[in-house]
Parts: C-alpha cells; structure tokens; sequence
C-alpha cells in the first residue's frame, strides 16, 4: 500500500488538475429529484423556459466535486479534520452532456502542533470549455510526516 | 396558487423551524458510494474501528438541508440569486436511525434596489436530541413585493 499523504505533500502554491466526470440529464433529474426538487433541475421544458435549458443542482456539482477529491487524494490522505468550507460559489450553471474536472492550489499550509498541520485549499470545478462552474475553500488537517527510522520522541 | 415570497417576508431575527427527515443507513451507504467512499460512509465495521459507526458524508447532510430549505419556502420564494454559502461546518456526526430537522435564523436583511433584496439566513441542522450536526450561512436574493393594486412607476 502506498504511504498515506500527509500535511509535507502539499505545499503552498502548487496547482494540480485531477478528475474528470461527464454529467448526464439523468443524473441531474435522480439529484434533484432527492434533494433539490426546483422545476429548473427537473424538467427540460420548465427549465428551458426559465433559465435556458436543465442544470445541475448546485449541491450536486459540490458532491461531484467531493468525489474527485476523494479518488484523487482525500481516501490516501492522513486526514485528521476536514474543518469547514468556505466561500462557496455557483459561477456557471453545470448542463447536461458537460464534462467536469478539478484544478486545485494550495493556498497555505500551516503547521499545527508536532502532529498535525492546517492546509487551505481553493477547488476550481472546471468544465470542459476552461470555463469555472463552481469555486469553494476547504481547510484540511492532515497528519504531519513521522521522522524516517524511527518514532517522535513524543 | 399562494403569492411567491418576497423580499419583505423575511424580517431580521426571525427564527423559524422546519423539515423532519429521517436518515437510513441505506441511504447514507448509497450517497457515499456515488459521492463520498470514504470508509467510514460506507461500512459498518470499517466506521465502528474509525469513528465509533456509520456516519453520513457531510454533502449528504448539506443536500438533505436543501431538501428541506426547498420543501418549507424556496420552492415558493421569488428567488434571484443564491449568491453563495459561507461558513459551513460539521459539528456532530448524523447516525443511521437519527432525524434531521432545520433551524433558520434571518441574521441580516438589506435592500439591494428597488426591485430586489438580499437575505443572510443561518441554517441549523438539528437531530432528535436537539444537536446540532452543521450549520452554514447563506445569502438569498429576493424579489420585493410590487404594491398592491398598480404596477411600480419604473
């Protein structure tokens, strides 16, 4: 098994692109049928006429947003707390048929105690025109890298 | 059909309860798995070993919360704008078997022109036990209500 990810593997500045999700109308309407029943996520027809066409719940594009994270680093990393989220916004609505990725910067890292460490997260959901769907900020606490050969004094 | 809500229909400090979902471990185990397979979301012996049991994903807590934000006014509001969510943090973990209803708190209120406002709402998710498991903020703007008996002079 790979060593987990710990507060050293993400420095402050460095930008990584990870992901890729194609959202389908079907999906979209199983979403908002669940959890955000507005005409404008269920219905061609009702959406057309109101905002140009059916788009993604917002709270959907965030899950897809959670899962990206999650294959690309949140289930290798030594997560101790994933604090709060901040800032989130919808820049663009998410239509059928787009294709979703995410593009990542580190934007600072704070060490926490001799076992931990903060770090400050912007994720860009990005569709497959460049174009920006959604932006949120994630503080994570991960585990800070045990000394090679041997244990922590404490 | 009731008149949209408006502008005018959320004054400051208003507290107001709603909602009532019941949440299954079924339903967290399915969420996880499309959304967010860390393990905890996922199994029942991986979460007793981890976190003391099965707990529901953060974005599932935050889509249950649109549910029932849509159920009780949303979907009857004259929404502009969802400009953006602040502040959202998980502060309990929601269990299979546990029953989420909604706290909201109108914490500030402004005009913005003579067509529109925006609201700042408090969103507290609460269990059975009185607990709460998230909060978040968020800004909504509203249409304002046209006066009676006559269009606006604009």
């Amino acid at each position: 098994m790979t060593e987990a990810l710990t507060f050293e593997d993400f420095p402050v500045d460095e930008i990584v692109e990870y992901g890729g999700v194609a959202v389908s109308a079907d999906e979209i309407i199983a979403f908002a049928r669940e959890f955000d029943p507005q005409p404008f996520h269920l219905d061609h027809e009702a959406a057309q006429a109101a905002t140009g066409g059916l788009f993604a719940s917002g709270w959907h594009t965030a899950a897809l947003l959670m899962r990206m994270n999650c294959d690309a680093f949140l289930m290798r990393g030594a997560v101790i707390d994933e604090s709060g989220i901040e800032d989130v916004r919808w820049q663009r609505p998410v239509r059928p048929g787009d294709r979703l990725h995410v593009r990542r910067s580190t934007l600072a890292s704070r060490p926490r105690d001799r076992h931990s460490g903060e770090v400050e997260f912007l994720y860009e959901v990005v569709n497959q025109d460049g174009l920006i769907a959604m932006t949120q900020r994630s503080l994570v606490v991960f585990e800070r890298r045990r000394e090679p050969g041997g244990d922590r004094a404490d």
